[in-house]
């Protein structure tokens, strides 16, 4: 069974306001097997509603609508119902007095607007709301059954869980869904599907994606069947080939960030870690500590931003910067030593480079970073030359730093 | 003139990765009157697209399509672009030449995979994409035209702005949109909204919407009109009123950043700033520069997680620490004059707070936070408890920060 999903509202429509309603609701579809193929978004607007609506009609057998159930005049939902599937709003007297009834709970009488709240369309059936005023309204459509939510989190969410969830559920025993996500850093997105073409081979049903962003490539693998176990075994096995073909560039799997999986080792290794960044501006402390628990291992950083601080707080040598510059391999390791002995931690990070837009030159230019790591065997550093706006940069130096002492500590290294 | 955007990617249909996209270009049309009418999200399935891009023909005069033009095997907007408009797909030469010509300033060979990305559709226009390697396509389909633009943001973004809406402006004299936005900190979304009732009766014909986020809160006008000098005239009217009204809470307009804000007032008084951090980890500093020459004002920082740093690195008194606690006004003040010391500042910032999600007690509950600024007339915090969840209160608390030196060489002090 195939669904979509009908986000209502001007402000969604703009960017204004994050649609998540629709994010929850393709969770909750997919536990029961139901994968949710489109996503429309259209303003409030009946005529455009009553398109999107029809439109959905053709192509999705489960119709999940949020939103325009309010009692303002811009929810004009009822309104496209009444059009659509041809029904009169006809004055529910049930909804009426629960409506009431929940003014009165909380000492204040119903404005007159909220009646239209209690309008409903012939034929339809009530969705209570256990969380609000507004109804929902359940109605079917030639083959697709319509699922019509308001837009406010909390309610949507409940009358899922309550009405649409164990509805579908009950009619059906089809074939469920398995996604697994594996993340990987140090490798582009083309040279990971090359390594992979003979899982294309292999595992047919799985499908391999890929998804590029500034901490590495995420590669995610999908597949669907009505036979449970099949599939939690064809996705583990794909998942162990993946891993295999990508080695050391994997650092996790599912939700886990690079920051947490660095975390993890320097905790289960009982090390400490410190920071002196130049050009990152605390980018990489921030990156480390977004990890709940990192005082464990986090001691601190210098942000060294001038020459100066450079030489003063992480005793860069004079000569150093005279020689090569401040964006050059020996200053992030003079950096690196720098902080490790600062904070007297087992390891340190350092970045140095050129963020841009301006400050660049043709042998030092925009995006080139040098990034250094300094432990009990030494300092050492690596050269970038990274892609993007300044943000892009920044961010991509702070995850390949990231990866430095993430594969410095896989390698068992001290 | 309307539109649909088509946003294609499995990850943005189950809600993975962000759609900021659309966001982006919804704005970028409306600055050209075009409004965006329905937006559709479609998973990676050349059938489903090609119904997407079919649905989209017959109810939009321009549309944009954003996504699925990569090299692996998951990107499948050619394929579908080939059945829906009965185009063959060629090998484009000059698309060619130019994707092995940016390996090549690499210094990496093309692997054979990216091959793909020169291939385009017959009668096809391409749109250049001068930050990576995907070409964008621009076609008719009946009275439609369509742009297919990379799913990469700063790409889209850019060929947006070089292509699609020069393109579009040349074409069309209808009424136009205009927009304002005017940015705020340190009052809430209700608050303005009482101080604003005037506005309404006012201006009828511009509407205010409110954009809540962890810098504040955005006041958006917009109004519409054939009338192009009305438009201008009510618009900065509107603008003027919200500004006096909203008082010393603004602190710019547009895309103006509040670190940007804070570094425009920095430079023009030649001052100079550094930070001492606790839970923020270096936030604050990577907000700081995050705006391009904050070299000119920005020193560095300290990022002093551990109470040992804050004692040898910030000069926090240890007797401090023991009465007060390293989450207390008194850690925080000295913080900062530690920091305004250590770099020879004008002034200096400093955070330190509970984070979460552990670490709370009744009497210091998560969200706790204390900001503290040090200048040439000594040091003075502010004591904050803030909502939401880790990166939530470390995102508010590196603003109120911020919005501590704003107010402070606003206020022409130094």
């Amino acid at each position: 069974m195939s669904a979509e999903i009908v986000t209502i509202g001007t402000e969604i429509l703009h960017g204004l306001v994050r649609d998540t309603n629709s994010e929850r609701i393709v969770q909750q579809l997919a536990s029961i097997g139901v994968e949710v193929l489109y996503k429309t978004t259209v303003g409030d607007e009946a005529a455009r509603m009553g398109d999107a609506l029809r439109t959905a009609a053709h192509r999705a057998g489960v119709v999940v609508v949020t939103g325009g159930l309010g009692a303002t005049p811009d929810d004009l939902t009822r309104k496209a119902i009444a059009t659509v599937f041809r029904q009169r709003l006809v004055l529910d007297e049930i909804v009426l007095d629960r409506i009431r009834a929940r003014f009165r709970a909380r000492g204040v009488d119903m404005p007159a607007i909220n009646e239209s709240q209690a309008l409903v369309p012939k034929g339809a059936k009530i969705i209570e709301n256990p969380r609000g005023l507004a109804p929902g309204l359940h109605l079917a459509l030639g083959q697709s059954e319509f699922f019509f939510l308001p837009g406010v989190p909390a309610e949507a969410d409940a009358m899922m869980e309550q009405y649409v969830v164990p509805y579908l559920r009950a009619g059906r025993a089809g074939p469920t869904l398995a996604r697994r996500v594996v993340r990987t850093i140090g490798i582009s997105e083309s040279a990971l599907a090359e390594r992979f073409q003979p899982v294309e081979v292999e595992e047919p049903m799985v499908k391999v994606g890929y998804l590029p962003h500034t901490s590495g490539v995420d590669i995610t693998l999908a597949a669907a069947s009505p036979d449970q176990a099949w599939l939690v075994d064809a996705i583990e096995r794909c998942e162990r080939r993946i891993r295999e073909l990508a080695g050391d560039h994997v650092y996790g799997d599912g939700d886990i960030t690079l920051s947490a999986a660095v975390g993890a080792l320097l905790a289960s290794q009982k090390l400490t870690i410190a920071t002196a960044e130049s050009f990152t501006g605390g980018g990489l402390g921030a990156r480390i500590t977004e990890t709940p628990g990192a005082s464990r291992y986090f001691l601190g950083g210098i942000v060294a931003y001038s020459n100066r601080a450079k030489q003063e707080l992480l005793g860069v040598k004079a000569t150093t910067l005279e020689r090569h510059g401040a964006v050059s391999a020996e200053t992030a390791e003079e950096m690196a030593t720098g902080a490790r002995k600062q904070f007297d931690a087992s390891l340190a990070l350092s970045s140095t480079g050129i963020a841009g837009p301006d400050g660049g030159s043709e042998e030092k230019p925009v995006g080139l970073v040098y990034l250094g790591i300094a432990t009990s065997k030494g300092a050492r550093s690596a050269r970038f030359v990274l892609g993007g706006n300044r943000d892009e940069i920044t961010a991509r130096a702070t995850s390949y730093a990231l990866d430095m002492a993430r594969r410095h500590l896989a390698g068992g290294k001290r």
